[in-house]
């Protein structure tokens, strides 16, 4: 068995199976014994990134097996796995907020950029490394995943240069083509039901007094998904949530709208400048839930 | 007044300014606004090391006044300015343990190696800048500080790398040399009262049920600090402490002895295996606290 296991956050997306893989070999080629693992199955945007580049799905692991472990894509215990304090954190790569300690020093490299595969692609530029064109594949479509093909307003310069440097190394001709197929492919909501709508990427937040859940689905028909609308409220009331926003975001045109039940429709309509027409508001431009409707919503209250 | 302060943790030493200064360059020279800043006037050793270099010391400050700052040589709150939550963190360099938390993504460069002098200057490398003689002449200096000459077991390969390179850069011929005058300047003893010496560098630890106060100080003559046994006893008992340690390392030949007073010293004799001799028990060979001493009373209790 390896000595290091690689690994991501929980409910893993592209950009997370995307690092593990590249971090595992990165440092495989600077003389570590790593393995890439992931605390769960790939969704299908991921499995369509993993099936273009001919790779397998990671393992699956809820408990590290290993004495020492990487972490990209997260860093704090909660979205880790569950014996974290029972194992050394060699390093980290990450572009999140910090909530991390431990007690012994160790590596970590984290930037503020789009997406770790970014990070990952900058840390093989310098140390003089080669990487591999599958991995270059996944690097891609990890960097396209959590910047929604450089449209997201956490896209930075350095993403932007990063993009078609990866796509030469993985033979992609047309990385926009590429991308939007591959974001497509995340957006099956068919099979889905509505409870996998709402928390599938749901996160809490406390915003002055009130507590709120928003949940972010990517769609290429936002009206496609609000024809499940009676259902997806019904959803909502069962959840005994006091506040719930679903963010219904079409990738194709960078737009959203979102679907609210709550007891604060007015500080809603204030936030984002715009009223609510049968519990549903439209957002255009927003994409981002960490830059663009979290923080008006936190003005706001 | 510069957009962005760059410092160390509180009572600063050589590597923590050296790192501050560097840090602040290596982010001006790429188009950052920066200013290095201290919690602290410089120790005699690091005085020595300033004024060889004909550098001035850097401006005191118990608060940051700018919005965003960066930490070198430490990552704790409780190690850097009383405003800290009231600022952003740009960036940390830092080669401890972590204890770190924000609310927005930022830049860290950690790696587990002897000194952020040894980080910083790897940074200059991979980002193809120069470094400056002067801000080359503290990270030797710095360098040196932390690894005493690469003699703690603190050191690795890479730290034993970067000195001769950075001693070349900053026109240092005989590195020894210098370094040996540079820690013997900070070992003045005479002009510090017994409380100094005890609490200088002295940090608490829990220890199975004991608590304990373990201080250190570098000096190149181990009988002259134990000419005074009798008043550091006083000053010791007078400090209340449960278990008080004292390690006086002589620098020149790596070796410690350590006076203890407290109430289990057959586990200290146990846990190194000597035999205390009027509160005075021989370590030879030791000279980190973090990784010879800390760790056999740890096994121990």
């Amino acid at each position: 068995m390896a000595k290091i296991q690689v690994f991501g956050h929980k409910s893993p997306d592209t950009d997370t199976i995307a690092s593990a893989m590249a971090a595992a070999d990165l440092l495989a080629q600077q003389g570590l014994d790593t393995e890439a693992v992931a605390q769960g199955k790939p969704n299908q945007e991921t499995q369509y990134a993993l099936d273009h580049f001919g790779l397998q799905t990671l393992p699956i692991i809820d408990k590290a097996t290993t004495e020492e472990v990487v972490l990209v894509d997260h860093n704090e215990a909660a979205q880790s796995v569950d014996n974290l304090a029972e194992v050394t954190v060699y390093g980290i790569y990450d572009h999140h907020k910090f909530n991390f300690q431990n007690a012994t020093p160790l590596y970590i490299t984290a930037k503020p950029w789009g997406s770790v595969s970014t990070i990952l692609y900058y840390e093989y530029l310098k140390a003089g490394l080669t990487i591999p064109a599958k991995i270059a594949g996944m690097l891609v479509s990890g960097l396209i995943s959590d910047t929604l093909l450089l449209k997201s307003p956490t896209t930075t310069d350095v993403d932007r240069a990063a993009l078609p440097e990866l796509a030469k190394m993985a033979g992609i001709d047309d990385v926009d083509a590429y991308g939007l197929a591959m974001l497509k492919a995340g957006t099956d909501l068919s099979s889905k039901s509505d409870e996998d709508l709402l928390e599938g990427d749901a996160k809490s937040f406390t915003m002055g007094d009130h507590d709120f859940r928003i949940g972010q689905v990517n769609t290429v028909d936002i009206d496609e998904v609000l024809k499940r609308q009676a259902d997806l409220e019904k959803a909502m009331k069962a959840s005994g949530y006091e506040n719930f926003l679903l963010v219904i975001t079409d990738i194709l045109n960078s737009n959203s709208k979102a679907l609210y039940l709550g007891d604060t429709a007015t500080a809603i309509e204030k936030a984002f400048g715009k009223k609510l027409d049968d519990n549903v508001i439209d957002l255009p431009g927003v994409v981002s839930r960490k830059k663009q409707v979290v923080p008006p919503l936190q003005k706001q209250f």
